[in-house]
């Protein structure tokens, strides 16, 4: 499964203020543990404001870039940001974070994926709002699947997003989203799947149980891509313990090495 | 999920100790804080010796009923100290732990469970030895189906154990023991299903992450009880993280009410 990695991000504060006051031991650093934590995506938002959006992206990731080469993940809802990150981004496959089915963002960002041949995050979701229903779920993938396929993005690189929400405000958030991965994998292959794994334990208390064990159910479904903390202690070993215990880890040996790496958290 | 709380085990150094050395406060003790940590029910193994597990056995259950009314999972291979066991155990309905497809153990145990009327764990093994295969632990359920049905013991008190081993000696006993429970509930229902969850771990670095995926993983398949220690941080939080989250616990209630009397670990 592959891990991208949250942390640098404009919506926290410590990010924010890092980036804003220009701290870039603070941006490397963030970029160095989470790769050295097992991430195979650095994800970098820049969501600091209209105006300084774009050169915010472009700081972050000659930062980020200073220090790893590992692929990135461009995270704006600003096409002139993402464009100018996919450019820094350097030879290795970028990933655009995100896209959804409603029509002006396929317009704006689906071109920008064919352009760079990046792998893309698309959010199960359309004009008419946030989904409720896995079928409502499935409208918006059609409407991604025809835009993707107009503009030349090749299926295998789009990574459908069920949207995690909190079971505690719709008990069958969780099982929808491990539903909608299920049938991704069953019907629309090699389409691909990934979750920002922790909204579902918002609102309730110690939310890593909540989190580490969808993360497990989320495995299972065949999620091919979480976004998460690998810094957080555990969730990169309950991924690897997963793929163990499903028989996706050869003699346990991505996980007995994670442990004598230090990476099971 | 029952939990069957495992820590009363005369096979662990400090119980034995404490059974030897008729230490009750000791042994009362691990009852009260299993019980409140959310046993359902409070297993208690004997295994001192030939000469003395009879007698152990009913000093045990003595000391964990001057504590608690929670039910008992007898537990011994010794059938004098069985009945001894459940002669004392008291007006709820005891569990026998355990029996097997063996002819010996069947003709031994299975009288017993009928004239108690208890709930029994069966292993999923018989006289051909430990399974390797989910076709095996079938092979070995239909005997004990067999004995059941012969003995007048009710299908729906029979509690199958797959026979969890370690992912580190084979990398499908994990992937076949949720096969076999999952196998259960679709065509042997009402027939139950438990696990002692943490031999999956054995022998591989930082246990506790093997055993909470693998108890959600556990859960999810359908399990209907487990042999857990409730007191191990995570295990019982675990449990009902993931029933939360497979909209098994109506608006979260057993999860939040279990954070606010401290019982997620």
């Amino acid at each position: 499964m592959l891990i991208i990695a949250e942390r640098l991000n404009c919506t926290r504060k410590s990010v924010h203020r890092a980036v804003s006051s220009k701290d870039a031991p603070f941006v490397r650093e963030q970029a160095v543990r989470q790769a050295e934590a097992g991430a195979d995506y650095i994800d970098v938002n820049s969501a600091t404001g209209v105006q300084t959006e774009v050169d915010d992206m472009k700081w972050m990731i000659e930062q980020v870039r200073a220090v790893t080469d590992k692929p990135i993940s461009v995270d704006t809802a600003n096409p002139a940001a993402m464009r100018e990150g996919l450019l820094l981004h350097g030879p290795s496959q970028p990933m655009v974070n995100s896209v959804t089915g409603e029509q002006a963002r396929l317009d704006a960002v689906m071109p920008l994926a064919a352009e760079f041949q990046a792998k893309l995050v698309a959010l199960a979701m359309d004009d008419t709002g946030m989904p409720e229903t896995v079928d409502q779920r499935f409208v918006a993938i059609e409407k991604i699947l025809k835009a993707a396929a107009h503009h030349g993005v090749r299926t295998e690189n789009i990574y459908i997003d069920p949207l995690i929400r909190p079971v505690s405000t719709n008990p069958t958030h969780a099982v929808d989203c491990m539903e909608t991965v299920r049938r991704i994998k069953a019907e629309f292959a090699p389409l691909k799947t990934v979750g920002g794994l922790s909204n579902v334990s918002f609102g309730l208390p110690q939310r890593h149980l909540l989190n580490h064990a969808f993360l497990t159910l989320m495995v299972q479904a065949g999620v091919d891509a979480g976004i998460i903390d690998p810094l957080e202690p555990g969730a990169v070993g309950t991924i690897l313990a997963t793929e163990a215990l499903l028989n996706r880890d050869e003699f346990c040996m991505n996980y007995i090495c994670a442990s004598r790496d230090g990476r099971l958290g």
